[in-house]
């Protein structure tokens, strides 16, 4: 482990919170030390929290703690990951925390869209109304304050962090490094993505290196040159991001004041946000917070479903896939990094996988936006599957679910313009809206509003 | 004044909250009743709040009652704006009000940006991290539920809420309606905008109904469909909607603990966001909450600058332009609506108005990405108007400044591409970041990488 620089009392969480292999293996780690998986087996690593210093506090008094801080102007306790600190990384000092006060979304009851779809107790956790337009922005301001700490200890080798994304992960990293003034580096393969798709990072100051190879020969060399440990890897196999994106689960409780809903649904590419979902409620049960479970369910594009064939096949193996082009592109993947964790956030939750089609997905987001929301694709994919889950009758009327929104539709322009052009392939539109031409006369106006109202 | 159908507290707080004509001509309306204009002067209207039925609690119950309420699970009361339900409209039934969970945004601590700017205690208003990515989010949970509740009157003529916009105004508008379930009607001159300007309010079902005509045709088009009051009319000249859009203000003091700040620098076009913000700063002071005004700067650009114009002549007359184009089009705005009232606002707070030109609204907007933000044009705006000030020492550099920033960059995309491209006109993109293209080779990502970070 290193050594660390902090004052004894940090130094005392810091035996409390470690990496850990996910798999087993013995041996803990600094969280402070630059490691991505098992030394031994190669497996993803965990944060893991102690317990036992946790029971210090009883759960009314965690759960009055939290209410204490969360929104308010308490730095950094007002942000919704860090209310949670000693849950997440508690020997951060505060001088090395960097937030930009994430989390707090709104818990949109979507009273219109539930009843049409008879399930009243609807819930969208909008994700999206954030500082970059997603949830990465949850597990960023863990990971870059980490990274910070890192970069204030002796002996320190990091000197900039690091991806390859060209999508949200890579905004909410450029960001949050903007913000503490550490450069970031985003690596991509070069031609395959336009300015437009980078112009977060590229906005945001962050290093874009476009590499003249595809996206596998461009892991190969972020892994050569990472290999000096002075640029810190922020991509998914980083379990870091887990702590702060665990929160949003903790969070949906707190807002329906401890309670637990009975479904959570989430869409899922990586696996890594519904393992953090699954890890927080795991942390919520072993210190008395709730007493059970939600039920959590995997959503993914069937264009890129290894998940929900694993499933199918009783999770007997992990099933690869040549993922195919999907509107949901953030889940587009077809060999998920978190998929052991994934798994037993399934079977401990008593969870369900289930996919949805593209004209499946697109109809859902076009539908929840005529209730006044403005879905994301991948919203569409949980949206879409909550609708087969009611429909076979697994979530029942009277239950309440939790649609998890990753994203803000305001990043998916392309998306909503073409299905409201009816220019998405193989998609029928159904409820494409486009503007109504009408002549400059307020007796034809009229006319067309009258028609249209049904007056 | 219109039947209420209200309780009879509900009643008596509606004599408490009335319009009135802010020329100062004799009689109160119904806030219930579809009126825009004093019909005696034709001047703007002001949403009057009675102050002795207010100082029924003293500064220090007020402060305890809205910290209580806001982001807390109360609903309605979690809503920043309806957190201060008593300021805004007390007479609106629960069953009424139509909100999102608007207001409660991040007060963005921009360390790094205000040391650079020799302005240490900088801070930004994010209301772009908002439903629909826009501060008129704040205005537009007033009017929908004002008009829920008119259809709900008996007699009540009102079937639709109408306005003619294309940007953040029809957003808003189509999005609350949707959740409300009340028809919203977006009317827009033909061939002047594409879908994808109209995205939002296509995709939350509004009727978007596009006139062949100019856009002065459109609005006189409007006026004469909307005479028999079946619609209601959302456009600035609408005053319901100050009511919401002064929480802000309140917001930021509230977020200081209280405390005004030195300086609000906020970016203006139709004056309305202005003049609210000094509609809740009187409001404040009136009741004890504070005891000093913030100095309000009215941020303008060059390129549509009546109100900078007519501040120059000592507010001698109303001076009108025709607007040129310029990147901060939500504020090209060239004969404003709320003039009296913004005038009011600059004389009564020691204010300023000052402008920017396109090159420095682009380049102050890159400058504060640099540091973490996302900045729409219109914030950059603001921002280039706050460098203006700290360099001809106004501001200084001991004095707490807050800028707002009126809507979230993702909703400029193209704003952002061209300047990182170099692509706009006239402007030298001194901070262009474009992706750098480098080949497949671990020395040569390792040698751009040492001679980027200067390692």
């Amino acid at each position: 482990m290193s050594t660390l620089t902090t004052e004894p009392s940090s130094s005392a969480t810091d035996a409390q919170t470690y990496f850990r292999c996910f798999a087993g293996c013995e041996g803990k780690h600094s969280i402070y030390d630059v490691i991505y998986t098992c030394p031994t087996c190669g497996s993803l690593l965990e944060v893991y929290h102690e317990r036992e210093p946790l029971k210090a506090r009883n759960p009314y008094q965690w759960q009055q703690l939290v209410d204490s801080r969360a929104s308010t102007t308490k730095w950094p306790y007002g942000s919704g990951v860090w209310a949670m600190r000693e849950w997440v990384v508690p020997s951060l000092r505060d001088e090395n925390i960097v937030s930009m006060c994430e989390g707090n979304t709104n818990l949109f009851w979507a009273e219109r869209l539930g009843r049409q779809l008879g399930v009243p107790d609807l819930w969208i956790k909008l994700c999206g109304n954030s500082h970059t337009g997603s949830f990465k922005d949850l597990g960023m301001t863990v990971l870059v304050s980490v990274v910070k700490q890192m970069m204030s200890m002796e002996g320190n080798p990091v000197k900039a962090v690091a991806c390859a994304s060209t999508g949200d992960t890579s905004a909410a990293l450029a960001a949050y490094a903007a913000y503490a003034g550490i450069p970031a580096v985003i690596f991509l393969p070069a031609g395959k993505v336009s300015t437009a798709q980078l112009i977060q990072p590229v906005s945001n100051g962050a290093h874009v290196l476009a590499l003249d190879t595809d996206f596998d020969g461009c892991m190969k060399i972020v892994q050569e040159v990472t290999n000096d440990q002075s640029i810190y890897l922020a991509n998914s196999m980083n379990s870091l991001r887990i702590e702060g994106q665990k929160t949003v689960g903790i969070e949906i409780v707190k807002q329906f004041d401890w309670e637990v809903p009975d479904w959570i649904i989430i869409p899922v590419g990586n696996l890594g946000n519904i393992s953090a979902l699954h890890k927080g409620f795991k942390l919520m049960m072993d210190l008395g917070l709730i007493n059970k479970m939600p039920r959590l369910v995997a959503a993914q594009a069937a264009k890129a479903d290894p998940f929900y064939q694993s499933y199918k096949n009783g999770f007997k193996d992990k099933i690869s896939v040549t993922a195919g082009e999907t509107l949901a592109n953030a889940i587009r993947i077809g060999d998920p990094v978190s998929y052991h964790k994934a798994v037993k956030a399934v079977q401990e939750t008593d969870g369900v996988v289930e996919q949805a089609t593209e004209a499946e997905l697109a109809e859902a987001a076009a539908e929840a936006d005529l209730t006044g929301m403005y879905c994301c694709p991948h919203t569409g994919v949980a949206l879409a599957v909550l609708k087969k889950l009611v429909k076979s009758g697994q979530i029942k009327s009277n239950e309440r679910a939790i649609v998890i929104s990753t994203a803000h539709g305001l990043k998916f322009t392309d998306f909503k313009v073409r299905y409201h052009e009816s220019k998405l392939d193989d998609i029928k539109s159904e409820l494409a809206n486009p503007p109504a031409y009408v002549s400059a006369d307020a007796n034809a106006v009229k006319d067309e509003i009258a028609k249209r109202l049904g007056l």
